[in-house]
């Protein structure tokens, strides 16, 4: 997946959101996680990049990678409503930062001259606010 | 899923998405898109119900569900890049809406006195605008 093991983004996701002050709003607490694992990705461009190569070549892999991005969608939610967040709130923001993680993720991997994994993120999150 | 034959929900998106006039915002042509298919789901709420408890059941049906649900995002991200909103605007408002649709479909299905699946639809989106 994305890291090595994929539990690595998992807890560190969950880690972030569970770890930030109560008064930090649901959206703001799984930004801050985005940033927690970006600062991680940054580190492993090109290992990522190739690993992207191979999910990509490989309907099955792909597949997994799908369920693994649900999985981490659903964790993030029970973080946020383990943060007393009620849903739907906890399961939309925790949806919408899988999304801007995926879609920031991709542009990352795939792009000839990305700009910072960070940038990524905060261009997709930009673009998501404003299709409201 | 959440048809009888997910394929049907796919074309109905998909061509709500292709046939609204092209002033349309992305978001509101994903909205139309929802609409459409909750009139269609209102007419079969029993089934739906039966056929949501069968597959929280079977954890290999989850599966299927979780990928037909990420086919649904990208295919109606193609229907909106295919009307000329580029990226990452057209993969951002197909994820949105999938989620919504997805949270939505679990409260209509769910909840013991159910409003209509267009108010569960206005709910999840009214949450996730909110966010914001």
């Amino acid at each position: 997946m994305l890291f090595s093991g994929s539990g690595l983004l998992q807890e560190l996701l969950v880690d972030t959101v569970t770890g930030v002050p109560e008064s930090v709003a649901p959206i703001d607490a799984v930004a801050a996680a985005l940033d927690a694992a970006g600062t991680l990705l940054q580190q492993r461009r090109e290992f990522s990049r190739q690993r992207q190569a191979v999910i990509v070549a490989n309907p099955e892999l792909q597949e997994r990678e799908l369920l693994k991005l649900a999985a981490l969608a659903n964790t993030t939610g029970e973080a946020l409503r383990n943060r007393g967040i009620p849903d739907p709130t906890a399961s939309l923001a925790a949806h919408s930062a899988v999304t801007v993680f995926q879609i920031a993720f991709t542009h990352w991997v795939t792009a000839k001259k990305p700009p910072d994994f960070a940038a990524c993120v905060a261009e997709a999150a930009s673009a998501l606010r404003a299709l409201k």
